[in-house]
Protein backbone atom coordinates (compact mmCIF):
# COMPACT_ATOMS: atom_id res chain seq x y z
CA UNK A 1 0.00 0.00 0.00
CA UNK A 2 2.11 3.22 -0.81
CA UNK A 3 1.72 5.98 1.30
CA UNK A 4 1.23 9.31 0.44
CA UNK A 5 1.54 12.89 2.78
CA UNK A 6 -1.31 14.99 1.69
CA UNK A 7 -0.57 19.16 2.61
CA UNK A 8 -3.64 21.01 2.92
CA UNK A 9 -5.67 24.19 2.66
CA UNK A 10 -9.58 24.27 4.21
CA UNK A 11 -12.53 26.82 5.18
CA UNK A 12 -13.62 25.14 8.06
CA UNK A 13 -16.79 27.50 8.37
CA UNK A 14 -19.24 24.36 6.51
CA UNK A 15 -17.84 21.60 8.34
CA UNK A 16 -17.92 19.81 12.03
CA UNK A 17 -14.52 20.18 12.09
CA UNK A 18 -11.40 17.95 11.11
CA UNK A 19 -13.05 14.63 12.19
CA UNK A 20 -15.93 12.42 10.94
CA UNK A 21 -19.02 13.36 12.92
CA UNK A 22 -22.11 11.62 12.25
CA UNK A 23 -23.79 15.13 12.96
CA UNK A 24 -22.52 16.71 10.16
CA UNK A 25 -20.23 16.41 6.90
CA UNK A 26 -16.59 16.99 7.97
CA UNK A 27 -13.57 17.84 6.25
CA UNK A 28 -12.06 14.09 6.50
CA UNK A 29 -15.25 12.65 4.88
CA UNK A 30 -15.09 15.14 1.74
CA UNK A 31 -11.12 14.03 1.69
CA UNK A 32 -12.08 10.60 1.90
CA UNK A 33 -15.05 10.33 -0.64
CA UNK A 34 -12.99 12.33 -3.41
CA UNK A 35 -9.84 10.34 -2.61
CA UNK A 36 -11.94 7.01 -2.98
CA UNK A 37 -13.23 8.32 -6.55
CA UNK A 38 -10.63 8.22 -8.11
CA UNK A 39 -8.78 5.87 -6.61
CA UNK A 40 -11.52 3.15 -6.68
CA UNK A 41 -11.30 1.86 -3.12
CA UNK A 42 -12.49 3.17 0.24
CA UNK A 43 -9.61 4.96 2.34
CA UNK A 44 -9.15 6.45 5.75
CA UNK A 45 -7.27 9.68 5.57
CA UNK A 46 -4.74 10.21 8.56
CA UNK A 47 -4.78 14.35 9.94
CA UNK A 48 -2.12 15.39 11.91
CA UNK A 49 -4.39 17.85 13.65
CA UNK A 50 -8.15 17.53 14.85
CA UNK A 51 -9.61 20.82 14.25
CA UNK A 52 -12.65 21.51 15.48
CA UNK A 53 -16.22 22.92 14.11
CA UNK A 54 -15.55 25.91 12.25
CA UNK A 55 -11.54 26.16 12.40
CA UNK A 56 -9.57 26.69 9.49
CA UNK A 57 -6.28 25.12 7.63
CA UNK A 58 -3.54 27.20 6.14
CA UNK A 59 -1.95 24.17 5.92
CA UNK A 60 -3.02 20.86 7.42
CA UNK A 61 -1.31 17.47 7.06
CA UNK A 62 -2.46 14.17 6.32
CA UNK A 63 -1.80 10.42 4.90
CA UNK A 64 -3.77 8.21 2.89
CA UNK A 65 -2.64 4.52 1.55
CA UNK A 66 -3.69 3.83 -1.58
CA UNK A 67 -3.43 0.25 -3.57
CA UNK A 68 -1.25 1.15 -6.35
CA UNK A 69 1.35 3.98 -7.25
CA UNK A 70 0.04 6.69 -8.55
CA UNK A 71 1.82 9.96 -10.02
CA UNK A 72 1.66 12.38 -6.76
CA UNK A 73 0.44 15.34 -8.66
CA UNK A 74 -1.99 13.14 -10.14
CA UNK A 75 -3.46 11.88 -6.45
CA UNK A 76 -2.94 16.34 -6.01
CA UNK A 77 -4.79 17.01 -8.75
CA UNK A 78 -8.00 14.35 -8.90
CA UNK A 79 -8.70 14.93 -5.09
CA UNK A 80 -8.84 18.49 -6.10
CA UNK A 81 -11.43 17.69 -8.80
CA UNK A 82 -13.50 15.65 -6.18
CA UNK A 83 -13.57 17.81 -3.88
CA UNK A 84 -15.40 20.07 -6.00
CA UNK A 85 -17.44 22.02 -4.64
CA UNK A 86 -16.42 21.62 -0.75
CA UNK A 87 -13.67 24.20 0.41
CA UNK A 88 -10.95 21.90 0.58
CA UNK A 89 -7.82 22.06 -1.49
CA UNK A 90 -4.94 19.73 -1.85
CA UNK A 91 -1.89 21.81 -2.21
CA UNK A 92 0.59 18.94 -2.46
CA UNK A 93 0.91 15.26 -2.42
CA UNK A 94 4.37 13.22 -2.56
CA UNK A 95 4.92 9.56 -1.94
CA UNK A 96 6.57 9.00 1.91
CA UNK A 97 7.59 5.55 3.31
CA UNK A 98 5.28 3.56 5.37
CA UNK A 99 6.15 4.64 8.89
CA UNK A 100 5.73 8.03 7.95
CA UNK A 101 2.04 9.18 9.94
CA UNK A 102 0.50 12.69 9.98
CA UNK A 103 -0.08 12.85 13.41
CA UNK A 104 2.38 10.58 15.28
CA UNK A 105 5.54 11.65 13.22
CA UNK A 106 4.70 14.80 13.63
CA UNK A 107 7.03 16.86 16.19
CA UNK A 108 5.83 20.55 16.10
CA UNK A 109 2.41 22.16 15.32
CA UNK A 110 1.87 26.07 14.80
CA UNK A 111 -1.37 28.31 14.57
CA UNK A 112 -2.28 32.04 14.08
CA UNK A 113 -5.40 33.35 15.47
CA UNK A 114 -6.66 36.46 13.68
CA UNK A 115 -8.58 39.34 15.50
CA UNK A 116 -10.19 42.74 13.47
CA UNK A 117 -10.07 45.32 16.38
CA UNK A 118 -12.05 47.56 15.11
CA UNK A 119 -15.87 49.51 15.51
CA UNK A 120 -17.03 48.81 12.07
CA UNK A 121 -17.83 45.30 11.12
CA UNK A 122 -15.51 43.17 8.91
CA UNK A 123 -17.52 42.64 5.20
CA UNK A 124 -14.87 41.14 3.27
CA UNK A 125 -13.18 39.08 6.23
CA UNK A 126 -16.53 38.15 8.46
CA UNK A 127 -16.30 34.11 9.38
CA UNK A 128 -12.56 34.69 8.66
CA UNK A 129 -11.44 36.80 11.84
CA UNK A 130 -13.04 37.14 15.28
CA UNK A 131 -14.39 40.73 15.40
CA UNK A 132 -13.72 42.78 18.48
CA UNK A 133 -15.37 46.00 19.10
CA UNK A 134 -12.30 48.11 20.87
CA UNK A 135 -8.81 48.59 19.74
CA UNK A 136 -6.96 46.09 21.72
CA UNK A 137 -3.53 47.24 23.64
CA UNK A 138 -1.07 44.47 21.82
CA UNK A 139 1.64 45.24 24.37
CA UNK A 140 -0.32 44.16 27.54
CA UNK A 141 -1.11 40.89 25.32
CA UNK A 142 2.51 40.31 24.52
CA UNK A 143 3.43 40.92 28.23
CA UNK A 144 0.33 38.34 29.31
CA UNK A 145 1.20 35.80 26.46
CA UNK A 146 5.23 35.80 27.78
CA UNK A 147 3.40 34.05 31.13
CA UNK A 148 2.24 31.57 29.01
CA UNK A 149 5.20 30.53 27.25
CA UNK A 150 7.37 27.41 28.32
CA UNK A 151 6.48 23.81 30.15
CA UNK A 152 3.56 24.35 32.56
CA UNK A 153 -0.02 22.59 33.82
CA UNK A 154 -1.96 23.73 31.26
CA UNK A 155 -5.79 22.77 32.80
CA UNK A 156 -7.11 25.97 33.00
CA UNK A 157 -6.65 26.45 29.28
CA UNK A 158 -7.81 23.15 28.40
CA UNK A 159 -11.58 21.89 27.25
CA UNK A 160 -13.94 19.70 29.77
CA UNK A 161 -13.53 17.32 26.46
CA UNK A 162 -9.73 17.18 26.17
CA UNK A 163 -8.65 13.49 25.54
CA UNK A 164 -4.78 14.30 26.74
CA UNK A 165 -3.27 11.80 28.98
CA UNK A 166 -1.34 15.32 30.79
CA UNK A 167 -2.38 18.61 31.17
CA UNK A 168 1.51 19.48 31.01
CA UNK A 169 2.76 20.84 27.73
CA UNK A 170 5.86 22.79 26.57
CA UNK A 171 4.64 26.21 24.97
CA UNK A 172 7.37 27.13 22.44
CA UNK A 173 6.03 30.35 20.87
CA UNK A 174 3.04 32.57 21.46
CA UNK A 175 3.36 36.12 19.83
CA UNK A 176 1.18 38.83 19.30
CA UNK A 177 1.72 41.01 16.63
CA UNK A 178 -0.17 43.82 14.47
CA UNK A 179 -0.59 43.38 10.91
CA UNK A 180 -2.69 45.50 9.05
CA UNK A 181 -6.01 46.39 10.45
CA UNK A 182 -5.90 43.20 12.37
CA UNK A 183 -4.25 41.39 15.73
CA UNK A 184 -2.74 38.21 15.45
CA UNK A 185 -1.78 35.70 17.74
CA UNK A 186 0.88 32.88 16.46
CA UNK A 187 1.11 29.58 18.72
CA UNK A 188 3.86 27.26 18.40
CA UNK A 189 4.26 24.01 20.48
CA UNK A 190 5.03 19.97 19.86
CA UNK A 191 1.06 19.50 20.62
CA UNK A 192 -1.74 21.37 22.26
CA UNK A 193 -4.48 20.33 24.56
CA UNK A 194 -8.29 20.77 23.14
CA UNK A 195 -8.93 24.10 22.75
CA UNK A 196 -6.08 25.43 24.33
CA UNK A 197 -5.03 28.16 21.81
CA UNK A 198 -8.60 29.25 21.68
CA UNK A 199 -8.57 29.55 25.53
CA UNK A 200 -5.29 31.25 25.36
CA UNK A 201 -6.44 33.94 23.08
CA UNK A 202 -9.82 34.74 24.63
CA UNK A 203 -7.99 35.27 27.84
CA UNK A 204 -5.20 37.58 26.29
CA UNK A 205 -8.41 39.41 24.99
CA UNK A 206 -9.54 40.51 28.08
CA UNK A 207 -6.12 41.77 28.33
CA UNK A 208 -6.00 43.66 25.37
CA UNK A 209 -9.38 45.07 26.43
CA UNK A 210 -8.04 46.43 29.47
CA UNK A 211 -10.10 43.82 31.92
CA UNK A 212 -7.78 42.20 33.02
CA UNK A 213 -3.35 42.90 34.21
CA UNK A 214 -1.35 40.93 32.31
CA UNK A 215 -0.17 39.23 35.16
CA UNK A 216 -3.72 38.03 36.08
CA UNK A 217 -3.33 35.54 32.65
CA UNK A 218 -0.14 34.17 35.09
CA UNK A 219 -2.26 33.63 38.30
CA UNK A 220 -5.15 31.99 36.01
CA UNK A 221 -2.05 29.67 35.00
CA UNK A 222 -1.63 28.78 38.09
CA UNK A 223 -4.46 28.37 39.41
CA UNK A 224 -4.97 24.97 37.19
CA UNK A 225 -8.66 25.17 37.17
CA UNK A 226 -10.50 25.61 33.98
CA UNK A 227 -13.11 28.04 35.64
CA UNK A 228 -9.82 30.07 35.63
CA UNK A 229 -9.70 30.79 32.20
CA UNK A 230 -11.42 33.39 30.32
CA UNK A 231 -13.86 33.30 27.32
CA UNK A 232 -12.29 30.96 25.03
CA UNK A 233 -12.14 32.71 21.83
CA UNK A 234 -14.72 32.10 18.92
CA UNK A 235 -13.57 29.34 16.05
CA UNK A 236 -13.68 31.50 12.95
CA UNK A 237 -10.68 33.17 13.60
CA UNK A 238 -8.12 30.36 14.37
CA UNK A 239 -6.46 28.75 11.26
CA UNK A 240 -3.67 25.22 11.58
CA UNK A 241 -0.89 26.91 9.86
CA UNK A 242 2.06 24.49 9.57
CA UNK A 243 3.16 20.95 10.77
CA UNK A 244 6.60 20.00 10.95
CA UNK A 245 8.23 16.94 11.23
CA UNK A 246 11.82 15.32 12.01
CA UNK A 247 14.21 16.88 9.63
CA UNK A 248 12.19 19.97 8.58
CA UNK B 1 -29.44 68.87 4.45
CA UNK B 2 -26.53 68.02 6.35
CA UNK B 3 -23.89 65.90 4.45
CA UNK B 4 -21.67 62.68 5.20
CA UNK B 5 -19.30 60.91 3.76
CA UNK B 6 -19.32 57.49 4.41
CA UNK B 7 -16.21 55.14 3.60
CA UNK B 8 -17.16 51.64 2.99
CA UNK B 9 -16.19 48.30 2.90
CA UNK B 10 -18.27 45.63 1.02
CA UNK B 11 -17.55 42.46 -0.65
CA UNK B 12 -19.05 42.49 -4.24
CA UNK B 13 -20.01 38.64 -4.76
CA UNK B 14 -23.58 38.60 -4.08
CA UNK B 15 -24.05 41.67 -5.64
CA UNK B 16 -24.99 43.58 -9.34
CA UNK B 17 -22.25 46.00 -8.40
CA UNK B 18 -22.25 49.77 -6.77
CA UNK B 19 -25.06 50.79 -9.08
CA UNK B 20 -28.63 50.52 -8.44
CA UNK B 21 -30.16 47.97 -11.01
CA UNK B 22 -33.86 46.17 -12.02
CA UNK B 23 -31.29 43.19 -12.56
CA UNK B 24 -30.54 42.52 -9.09
CA UNK B 25 -29.52 43.56 -5.27
CA UNK B 26 -26.62 46.79 -5.52
CA UNK B 27 -24.49 47.80 -2.95
CA UNK B 28 -25.98 51.31 -3.73
CA UNK B 29 -29.94 49.92 -3.03
CA UNK B 30 -28.51 47.99 0.27
CA UNK B 31 -26.94 51.74 1.40
CA UNK B 32 -29.70 53.43 0.91
CA UNK B 33 -32.19 51.11 2.41
CA UNK B 34 -30.24 50.68 5.73
CA UNK B 35 -29.32 54.60 6.39
CA UNK B 36 -33.45 55.20 5.12
CA UNK B 37 -34.79 52.84 8.05
CA UNK B 38 -32.86 54.95 10.66
CA UNK B 39 -33.30 58.43 9.11
CA UNK B 40 -36.91 57.88 8.52
CA UNK B 41 -36.98 59.46 5.01
CA UNK B 42 -35.55 58.04 1.70
CA UNK B 43 -31.43 58.61 0.60
CA UNK B 44 -29.61 59.17 -2.17
CA UNK B 45 -26.15 57.75 -1.61
CA UNK B 46 -23.61 58.58 -4.64
CA UNK B 47 -20.46 56.82 -5.30
CA UNK B 48 -16.97 57.58 -5.99
CA UNK B 49 -16.42 54.62 -7.97
CA UNK B 50 -19.16 52.57 -10.02
CA UNK B 51 -17.77 49.19 -9.15
CA UNK B 52 -18.83 46.39 -11.66
CA UNK B 53 -20.78 43.27 -10.45
CA UNK B 54 -18.61 41.10 -8.21
CA UNK B 55 -15.73 43.79 -7.61
CA UNK B 56 -15.16 44.50 -4.24
CA UNK B 57 -14.17 47.26 -2.00
CA UNK B 58 -11.95 47.92 0.82
CA UNK B 59 -12.49 51.82 0.60
CA UNK B 60 -15.29 53.16 -1.56
CA UNK B 61 -16.13 56.33 -0.44
CA UNK B 62 -19.77 58.03 -0.81
CA UNK B 63 -21.99 60.84 0.24
CA UNK B 64 -25.36 60.80 1.90
CA UNK B 65 -27.77 63.95 2.51
CA UNK B 66 -29.98 63.16 5.95
CA UNK B 67 -32.38 65.65 6.92
CA UNK B 68 -31.10 66.39 10.01
CA UNK B 69 -27.57 66.74 12.10
CA UNK B 70 -26.80 63.08 13.36
CA UNK B 71 -23.65 62.39 15.21
CA UNK B 72 -21.09 60.86 13.14
CA UNK B 73 -20.60 58.20 14.81
CA UNK B 74 -24.33 57.33 15.00
CA UNK B 75 -24.81 57.43 11.43
CA UNK B 76 -21.96 54.98 11.13
CA UNK B 77 -23.42 52.10 13.23
CA UNK B 78 -26.89 52.75 12.88
CA UNK B 79 -26.23 52.11 9.04
CA UNK B 80 -24.53 49.10 9.73
CA UNK B 81 -26.92 47.90 12.44
CA UNK B 82 -29.69 48.07 9.12
CA UNK B 83 -26.97 46.71 7.00
CA UNK B 84 -26.91 42.94 8.16
CA UNK B 85 -26.83 40.61 7.04
CA UNK B 86 -25.50 42.36 3.52
CA UNK B 87 -21.71 42.11 3.45
CA UNK B 88 -21.27 46.00 3.82
CA UNK B 89 -19.63 47.82 6.54
CA UNK B 90 -19.24 51.63 7.24
CA UNK B 91 -15.67 52.04 8.43
CA UNK B 92 -16.68 55.41 9.12
CA UNK B 93 -18.48 58.48 8.59
CA UNK B 94 -17.97 62.51 8.94
CA UNK B 95 -20.15 65.99 8.44
CA UNK B 96 -18.66 67.45 5.00
CA UNK B 97 -19.52 70.47 3.37
CA UNK B 98 -22.43 70.69 0.96
CA UNK B 99 -19.95 71.00 -1.92
CA UNK B 100 -18.08 67.78 -0.96
CA UNK B 101 -19.27 65.48 -3.82
CA UNK B 102 -18.03 61.83 -2.94
CA UNK B 103 -17.31 61.24 -7.25
CA UNK B 104 -17.05 64.56 -8.97
CA UNK B 105 -14.73 66.09 -5.67
CA UNK B 106 -12.12 62.77 -6.46
CA UNK B 107 -8.96 63.69 -7.54
CA UNK B 108 -7.24 59.92 -7.08
CA UNK B 109 -8.75 56.28 -7.49
CA UNK B 110 -6.80 53.10 -6.51
CA UNK B 111 -7.23 49.73 -7.42
CA UNK B 112 -5.81 46.56 -6.05
CA UNK B 113 -5.72 43.17 -8.04
CA UNK B 114 -4.84 39.81 -6.63
CA UNK B 115 -3.81 36.95 -8.50
CA UNK B 116 -3.30 33.41 -6.65
CA UNK B 117 -0.75 32.01 -9.06
CA UNK B 118 -0.51 28.34 -8.03
CA UNK B 119 -1.67 24.37 -9.15
CA UNK B 120 -4.48 24.16 -6.28
CA UNK B 121 -7.68 26.41 -5.98
CA UNK B 122 -7.89 28.41 -3.69
CA UNK B 123 -10.06 26.93 -0.38
CA UNK B 124 -10.31 30.36 1.72
CA UNK B 125 -9.91 32.93 -0.81
CA UNK B 126 -12.20 31.66 -3.21
CA UNK B 127 -14.57 34.68 -4.69
CA UNK B 128 -11.09 36.59 -3.47
CA UNK B 129 -8.80 36.18 -5.87
CA UNK B 130 -8.26 35.33 -9.66
CA UNK B 131 -6.93 31.68 -9.57
CA UNK B 132 -4.16 31.21 -12.58
CA UNK B 133 -3.08 27.51 -12.52
CA UNK B 134 0.68 28.91 -13.58
CA UNK B 135 3.33 30.83 -11.70
CA UNK B 136 3.24 33.97 -13.43
CA UNK B 137 6.72 35.70 -14.48
CA UNK B 138 6.35 39.11 -12.59
CA UNK B 139 9.54 40.75 -14.09
CA UNK B 140 8.17 40.34 -17.43
CA UNK B 141 4.35 41.48 -16.16
CA UNK B 142 6.20 45.00 -14.35
CA UNK B 143 8.18 45.14 -17.32
CA UNK B 144 4.61 45.24 -19.57
CA UNK B 145 2.76 47.36 -16.96
CA UNK B 146 5.87 49.91 -17.30
CA UNK B 147 4.37 50.39 -20.81
CA UNK B 148 0.81 51.64 -20.12
CA UNK B 149 2.20 54.28 -17.49
CA UNK B 150 1.52 58.03 -18.33
CA UNK B 151 -0.85 59.57 -20.19
CA UNK B 152 -2.66 57.82 -23.21
CA UNK B 153 -5.91 56.67 -25.30
CA UNK B 154 -6.55 53.71 -23.92
CA UNK B 155 -9.09 52.89 -26.13
CA UNK B 156 -7.44 49.10 -26.22
CA UNK B 157 -8.86 48.67 -22.31
CA UNK B 158 -11.64 50.54 -22.33
CA UNK B 159 -15.49 48.42 -22.39
CA UNK B 160 -17.63 48.99 -25.54
CA UNK B 161 -20.16 50.37 -23.11
CA UNK B 162 -17.49 52.76 -21.37
CA UNK B 163 -19.80 56.29 -20.99
CA UNK B 164 -16.73 58.31 -20.45
CA UNK B 165 -16.28 61.13 -22.81
CA UNK B 166 -12.46 60.49 -24.02
CA UNK B 167 -10.68 57.13 -23.59
CA UNK B 168 -7.49 59.25 -23.00
CA UNK B 169 -6.39 59.11 -19.24
CA UNK B 170 -2.96 60.00 -17.22
CA UNK B 171 -2.31 56.13 -15.45
CA UNK B 172 -0.06 57.46 -12.64
CA UNK B 173 0.95 54.00 -11.43
CA UNK B 174 1.08 50.25 -12.39
CA UNK B 175 2.92 48.00 -9.92
CA UNK B 176 2.95 44.52 -9.80
CA UNK B 177 4.03 42.54 -7.00
CA UNK B 178 4.34 39.06 -5.34
CA UNK B 179 2.78 38.87 -1.83
CA UNK B 180 2.99 35.86 -0.18
CA UNK B 181 1.16 33.04 -2.25
CA UNK B 182 0.08 35.80 -4.43
CA UNK B 183 0.61 38.83 -7.02
CA UNK B 184 -1.02 41.60 -6.49
CA UNK B 185 -1.37 44.61 -9.77
CA UNK B 186 -1.60 47.84 -7.98
CA UNK B 187 -3.63 50.81 -10.06
CA UNK B 188 -3.35 54.73 -9.45
CA UNK B 189 -5.39 57.01 -11.18
CA UNK B 190 -7.39 59.76 -11.26
CA UNK B 191 -9.92 58.00 -12.73
CA UNK B 192 -10.62 55.39 -15.11
CA UNK B 193 -12.31 53.77 -17.76
CA UNK B 194 -14.92 50.93 -17.69
CA UNK B 195 -13.25 47.83 -17.33
CA UNK B 196 -9.80 49.31 -17.63
CA UNK B 197 -8.07 48.05 -14.82
CA UNK B 198 -9.47 44.49 -15.96
CA UNK B 199 -8.26 44.59 -18.80
CA UNK B 200 -5.35 45.77 -18.28
CA UNK B 201 -4.53 43.06 -15.46
CA UNK B 202 -6.05 40.46 -17.91
CA UNK B 203 -3.48 41.49 -20.48
CA UNK B 204 -0.32 41.26 -17.97
CA UNK B 205 -1.50 37.82 -17.26
CA UNK B 206 -0.90 36.84 -20.76
CA UNK B 207 2.77 38.19 -20.55
CA UNK B 208 3.13 36.81 -16.89
CA UNK B 209 1.96 33.62 -18.57
CA UNK B 210 4.88 33.66 -21.33
CA UNK B 211 2.22 34.09 -24.20
CA UNK B 212 2.83 37.80 -24.95
CA UNK B 213 6.11 39.19 -24.94
CA UNK B 214 6.27 42.86 -22.68
CA UNK B 215 6.38 44.90 -25.90
CA UNK B 216 3.30 43.42 -27.21
CA UNK B 217 1.54 45.27 -24.97
CA UNK B 218 2.77 48.62 -25.82
CA UNK B 219 2.02 47.73 -29.24
CA UNK B 220 -1.94 46.56 -28.05
CA UNK B 221 -1.70 50.21 -26.38
CA UNK B 222 -0.76 51.85 -29.60
CA UNK B 223 -3.36 49.93 -31.63
CA UNK B 224 -6.39 51.49 -29.93
CA UNK B 225 -8.91 48.97 -30.45
CA UNK B 226 -10.48 46.92 -28.49
CA UNK B 227 -9.88 44.03 -30.11
CA UNK B 228 -6.11 44.33 -29.48
CA UNK B 229 -6.79 43.88 -25.41
CA UNK B 230 -6.08 40.45 -23.93
CA UNK B 231 -8.85 38.50 -21.89
CA UNK B 232 -10.24 40.75 -19.41
CA UNK B 233 -9.80 39.54 -15.94
CA UNK B 234 -12.49 37.97 -13.86
CA UNK B 235 -14.29 40.45 -10.82
CA UNK B 236 -13.47 38.60 -8.13
CA UNK B 237 -9.88 39.20 -7.99
CA UNK B 238 -10.66 43.10 -8.07
CA UNK B 239 -10.74 45.33 -4.94
CA UNK B 240 -11.73 49.38 -4.71
CA UNK B 241 -8.45 50.15 -2.08
CA UNK B 242 -8.91 54.38 -1.70
CA UNK B 243 -10.64 56.87 -3.10
CA UNK B 244 -8.70 60.68 -2.65
CA UNK B 245 -9.44 64.40 -2.17
CA UNK B 246 -8.34 67.64 -2.64
CA UNK B 247 -5.77 68.30 0.49
CA UNK B 248 -5.08 64.63 0.97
Amino acid sequence: MPRYRLDLEYDGGPFVGWQRQDNGPSVQQALEEAIARFAGHEVRVQGAGRTDTGVHALRQVAHVDLDRDWPADTVRDATNHHLKPAPVSVLAAAPVPDDFHARFSAVGRAYVYRLLDRRSPPALDRGRVWHVVRTLDTDAMAAAAGHLVGRHDFTTFRAAQCQSASPVKTLDALEVSRVGAEVHVNARARSFLHNQVRSMVGTLVEVGLGRWRPEDVSRALAACDRAACGPVAPPQGLYLSAVRYPGE
